[in-house]
Parts: structure tokens; sequence; C-alpha cells
């Protein structure tokens, strides 16, 4: 096989996926099965720990019910503890490190330390989350960019460029914006968009997946319906019509591989 | 290890990743192992294929120094004839099949002719390229969102938002935007902002990944300057300055895994 140097005292990334186990990259498996110490949260799969070796520490670091979750810089110095340690730290993180996942904030922190780091990109839900729904973020003649913003920034608010997204033709793609979705709704409504298609899905790309569609003006009705919580990820735009076609076509054509 | 079953007479679209061929999924591999045939282009790593059973047929459907590509229709039709031969097809896209790859176009017309699909995402070359180069494509405080868009659309020109992109705070990413680097920074300098950080990524993930980084304004020259050709990946925005805070840490601090 390939070989591998992960050096102990080190931090790696790595992109755990959308949610699949089988949606992590082969390298961000070499990872772990080299790892002293895993740090992980609620958004990645915990049966990805198994390909760490028995002997290494698996850390949760996410938010549990009723709790909050670890501040940010309580986790940037565990891992920093661990490294110094001298040991492997793998950061596994939810989708792709470096979309809305914080990553850089522990490079950095890590960086300032003296710690040597590594980054393992992974598939991120803003394309894999419609991709697997039969939604193709671009489609010749229908959507030639995409745009992906946050539901829920820093301070707790949508992206502040949603309005300049929503007057382009560019698929919008929108992370943990569930409870934004009402808000989201009336300002296409406002701009005069309320009939063009969105999708809201649910557990992307594991066996719970549910995809909801309607018109963006209805979003917020659409979200409130479902009655499910959890991660979502809000697409909107013209692309959002081609999953119709597929199922027209005929509803069993349409399969996704066997899950665990 | 995990069950699968892959149909025969089937199509499955799959994500091959960014360039390092440790960047594929787990999933992705397990559809090359049970490949009776598998379509690739140039921008798929060709180690990938060894994946794939030695009986299994390898067609080469991109474009070859000095002749056109394989036009769609007829890759479409390839694909239609080998899993109508009760086949399992699968068909390897660089980065994710829905990002520019016209996984989508391929896709309609396999449900067309009454085969089923299915899709593995993979990680893409605009989130994966900017970040194995230490460039986040969010960052609180600096980016809450980014833009994809390509330099080569359907009919040869930069996704027709570049200019409402310009206007806004998002990370803009370009894909195959090589050839319009001069024309994309006279477009940022126009309205203004010739000043933004930008960077050129050449061989994204590959052992022979260059970065090159300067202000937009300044994108032609840079891109001229290179002399570097294939597929290059474009980021603009103040997170490229990031970046340039990693290596003014240490710059032996920063290392990427060893790659074959």
């Amino acid at each position: 096989m390939i070989g591998h140097s992960f050096d102990p005292g080190s931090l790696t990334l790595v992109g755990a996926g959308p949610g699949d186990p089988e949606l992590i990259t082969l390298k961000g498996i070499r990872a772990l099965e080299s790892a002293d110490a895993v740090l992980y949260d609620a958004l990645t799969n915990p049966v990805l720990l198994d390909h760490a070796p028995a002997s290494a520490d698996r850390l949760f670091v996410g938010k549990l019910k009723g709790r909050p979750s670890m501040p940010q810089e309580e986790i940037n110095e565990l891992i920093a503890a661990q490294a110094e340690g001298g040991r492997h730290v793998v950061r596994l993180k939810g989708g792709d490190p470096f979309v809305f996942g914080r990553g850089m904030e522990e490079l950095l922190f890590a960086h300032s330390r003296g710690i040597r780091t590594a980054v393992i990109p992974g598939v991120s839900a803003s394309v894999a989350a419609p991709g697997t729904a039969c939604i193709p973020v671009t489609h010749r003649g229908v959507s030639d960019s995409f745009w992906v913003l946050t539901g829920n920034t820093a301070d707790g608010h949508i992206s502040a460029d949603l309005d300049a997204a929503i007057r382009t033709n560019a698929t919008v793609v929108i992370l943990m914006g569930l409870a934004a979705a009402d808000r989201i709704g009336r300002r296409y409504t406002e701009a005069g968009k309320a009939d063009l298609p969105a999708a809201i899905i649910f557990e992307a790309t594991m066996p719970g997946e549910t995809v909801l569609t309607g018109p963006v003006g209805q979003l917020g009705n659409l979200a409130a319906g479902a009655h499910l919580s959890g991660p979502a990820t809000i697409i909107i735009g013209n692309v959002v019509k081609l999953r119709a076609m597929n199922e027209r076509t005929s509803s069993t054509l349409i399969h996704h591989e066997s899950r665990i």
C-alpha cells in the first residue's frame, strides 16, 4: 500500500464527510489509523472512530443534550496538550474542516504553539447533500455557479450576503439554516422570487435521509411541517427541479447504495 | 467489512477527488472494486483505476493532446451500451460529479434509457485546493460564505454572476479560470478591488502542487508568469491572507502528508 508518515506531536485536521461513514477519504482513514488521540464532536459519525487503534484516546468535544459544547479555547488547549505530549492528534470535523468548521482557528492555534499540522480535506455536505438527493449544484443551462452560506454565523445570523445571493442566478446552498428557514423564505419573497424551487435535506447521505421540496416562499412552512431537527442543508435554485425530472422518469430507477 | 450491492446493468457516478489518489472516498473505492467497466478522463488520476478488477474494461473518454475530447453524446451512448449489456459501469469524474462535471447530463440520459443509477459524491477541488494550501474558504471574522464559479462555461465564458460576486464579501473560487485570469483581474480592478488577495493553485493536492499569491489586480501577470498549465484553482478574498499568517509563524511547521 501507500506509505505514510504522520508525526508524533502533530495535529491532523481530517474532514469526516457528510454523514455516511464510507464518505470519508482513504487518506482520512490512514490518519485515523495512526492516531494516538481523536477529538470528535456531534457532527462526525462515531462509527469512524473504529478506524483508530484500540489504544487511541477518543475525546468528545461536542455539544451534549442540555449541556453547552466545549468552548473553542478549551478544544484548542486540549489539542495542544495532547500534541505537546508527543502524540499524533487527529481532529475529526464534519464535512470539510474549512467549511464553517472553525478548522483554521485550530490550525492557527497549533501553529502558534509550534505544533506541526496537516490538513486532509473532506466531502462537504454543501455539495454532497444535494448531490446524493439528485440535485446537482451546477448544470449546463440551469446554473453555472453555486454559493454556500451559513444560517448561523458567529453572531447567530444568516451570512450577510444572502440578499446579494438572492439577486443572482447562482444555486444557493445554506448550511445550518433550519432555524432561519422562515426568514430566508421571506427574504426571497420580498425580492419577488417566492416561486423559486427549494429543498431541505435532513440526515443527508444517512439511512434516515429525508428530502422535502417546495417553493422557497414556503420554506418556513416546509421546515416547520417536517417535525425534524438536526443539521439540515437548504438548497435554492432551478437545479432543484432536476430531481423531480428524475423521479418522473421512474422513481424505481433511482437508488442509492446500501448503507451500514 | 461493509456489505454493498452494486447492480449489474447500472451506472455509478463516482467523484474521484481533486488529484491525490487517496482523496477518493471509501465508497468510491468499493464502487470501483465491483466495476465491469470504468469510464475516465484526463481530470481523474489514472492510479485510481488500480482499484478496479483486472478484468474490468478501462475506457478513456477524455481529451488527448491534439485531439478533441469525445462528445458528451458519445460518452452517454457508451455508458448506455455498457450498462444495457448487463455490466456495472463506473463513471469516474474529477472532484465531485456535480461541480461543473456534467454528471447530471449522464445521469438523466441513463434514466431516459431505464438504467439504474447511483451517485457517490467526491472531494471537490473548489474547497480542497485552497484547503490543502492552508487557505480556508470560510473563517470567522473574515468570510462567512464562499461562491464557486467557472472560468469556462458551456459557451466558453466566465460565469455570468462574476460581477455580482465581486461586489460581495464572499470568498470567490473559480475553477477552470486560468485562461480568464487577466479578464478576472481587470474586472476586480474596475470594481475598485484590485488589492484583494488572490491565489492560483496548480496541481492541487499533488506532488507538483504550486501556489502563487498576489493582489487580484495582478492575476493575469501572476498566471502568465507561472509558465504553468493544466487545471488550476483561483481563490480570491481576504482568507488568502491566512496562508501567509501560517507561513510567518514558521514555514517549517507546515507540512502535508507524504504522497505516492
